[in-house]
């Protein structure tokens, strides 16, 4: 990929602490599946890559989904916010995105 | 709106600092929009009233988004997801999401 890291610079990782947040849509169906988060070498690593990489806040460490589940994300398509503080993912959602083995962790209506 | 004080009580505000990441989604075509912020009181506002409530980090104020673009979320469909720490609105955005003007504030597609 052509100025990975010019993009990389240009996000705002500061604003809340090394990490922002990165949304992952299922690339054909666009249901919003999941909220986590990256740190500047977790998009590097879905930059590169091929399937989805965040940093886990309550694990503290880089994290492949599905590396352990087999539930990876396909990266279909990346895109930024007009503020450089959020990433949208589309991507090829293998078995479930949710770990209670719902497709979506918003499988819960409120209102 | 049933048992609301016990779902806002039921969301973890303390694990980043009193702030929770809201994803607005247009309700038709599934497009997401923008990402912003909610502090409880938003959240309460939001499943209170028709239309979404956020909370500016930049100004440190609740917001009424449309307050003064006109570019109001009317709510849909409020989601949460799995670990209770992130929100899914369903809106009919009223013109634009973006302060660029455009649809959503993820317009930029970086791979």
């Amino acid at each position: 990929m052509k100025n990975m890291e010019e993009f990389i610079n240009s996000i705002d990782f500061k604003k809340a602490g090394g990490l922002i947040p990165a949304i992952a849509q299922d690339y054909l169906t666009k249901e919003v599946l999941m909220l986590a988060y990256m740190n500047e070498e977790s998009l590097r690593r879905t930059l590169e890559g091929e399937t989805a990489w965040y940093y886990s806040r309550s694990r503290n460490e880089l994290w492949n989904k599905g590396s352990t589940s087999g539930h990876f994300q396909y990266i279909k398509e990346i895109r930024v916010d007009c503020d450089n503080d959020t990433i949208l993912l589309l991507v090829e959602q293998k078995g479930a995105a949710c770990h209670t083995g719902e497709k979506s962790c918003f499988y819960r209506k409120v209102k």
